[in-house]
């Protein structure tokens, strides 16, 4: 792989870069990591000039450490890097993301990302999403998903929820997402409008995501598969593994 | 809606919350807004105390300036409020997250959010993806997809791509889109197992993908579908119209 010190050019563009941040009076910036897949914080950190130019350099996520005043990789001790396709700078260069691809959980408790505390809320807590993490609409909706899985494999399923009748009848799940991708194709072909397009492509997406559920499959996965298809860092990937 | 000042039992565990969290030197922590539906990180500020419960009272993501030393909540002036549904802390308690929905984009300078700045790497710039947000998988997918329908208006198409051949012909997009949710039911159906279940999953993804192009509608809209029928958030919006 390319690394700073062996190409000029981009070196060059880098600290054209670092001389726009502007650094708070530790010398430092907020350091956001973000799964390039999911969407996921994984954690947040701070990060000076020297730990910016190692993540770019070594495609490791690297932070510096205000309580030992050092540079750290992520990973270094625990080999759970995130390696990092991508750095973003927000408007007002004080705080970046590194989007990357993490190699295993991220905190050093074992869990996925750091952000598992749920803040209590006005929310009624005796509700069915649970969830601990942050998470976004197709993350929360696989996870109820799974819940209701668990709720069939359990037997602790009195009233059974569509969910539930999907996952017990697999002729029946099938004929719905066949039948979906029909309502989908027919808004096209027959100039329904976006309103229905949008609604039947949820309707794809849900019943497409309660047979991943049946099988296992986690919708990670089928992201890592697209990104490995079709974007910039999956061509990337293909060609260093060469 | 349920204020804090209203709910002493709230209130008291907000109280208990909040004496757990590790304040920096200022009395703050790193505060990250987080999109709901697409999982973009929209800006980062500071929170104390005041501001965190500001925040869950007013249901607005609120933040403490430095360098005015003011809570402000973001929209106050723009009117883009940022919604929030769910805090959450990370584990040594010095970063949260809030998870909410913008009305309007997030920075002042009208972009979306506030991580327009693309910083240099070692990737080759000439290849497809020129964006310049953090764009995760499924929305590099869209934006990829949009780029090749731009193409097609410019009629800026040399060798058309398989997007591209999608895109003008209808009747072969909505062939293959039949074809796809039926090879995916197949993988459930003949027990193909996970693998081809994933792969099969991305092929159903793209090709209404490119559908959705098409129709210009985009994923955000069936995300913000999928949260009001499946999500916590969704059922309290919808009672919340009652
Ligand atoms: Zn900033
Ligand atoms: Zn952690
Ligand atoms: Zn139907
Ligand atoms: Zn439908
Ligand atoms: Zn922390
Ligand atoms: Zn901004
Ligand atoms: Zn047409
Ligand atoms: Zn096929
Ligand atoms: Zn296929």
């Amino acid at each position: 792989t390319t690394t700073i010190t062996n190409d000029a050019a981009l070196k060059t563009k880098v600290d054209e870069m670092l001389s726009t941040i502007k650094w708070d009076k530790s010398g430092l910036v907020v350091a956001i990591a973000q799964h390039i897949d999911t969407g996921a914080v994984l954690m947040q950190g701070f990060a000076n000039s020297d730990a910016i130019l190692a993540t770019i350099a070594s495609g490791k996520a690297t932070f510096f450490s205000r309580s030992r005043s050092s540079l750290w990789t992520k990973g270094e001790t625990s080999s759970n890097f995130i390696n990092v396709k991508d750095v973003f700078l927000d408007c007002d260069r004080d705080s970046i993301i590194y989007l990357g691809l993490p190699d295993g959980p991220t905190c050093h408790t074992g869990a996925t990302t750091c952000y598992f505390t749920r803040a209590p809320n006005a929310i009624d807590d005796t509700q069915d999403t649970t969830a601990s993490f942050p998470l976004t609409t197709l993350f929360a909706l696989e996870e109820t998903i799974h819940n209701r899985k668990s709720q069939l494999m359990d037997g602790s399923v009195s009233k059974p929820s569509w969910t539930h009748k999907l996952m017990k009848d697999h002729e029946l799940l099938c004929s719905k997402i066949r039948e979906e991708a029909d309502e989908l194709c027919r808004t096209l072909e027959s100039n329904e409008g976006k309103d229905r397009t949008a609604s039947e492509m949820a309707d794809v997406l849900y019943h497409s995501m309660v047979l991943l559920a049946v099988q296992d499959v986690k919708l990670e996965d089928v992201l890592e598969i697209l990104r490995k298809r079709f974007t910039q860092s999956g061509i990337e990937e293909k060609s260093s593994r060469k």
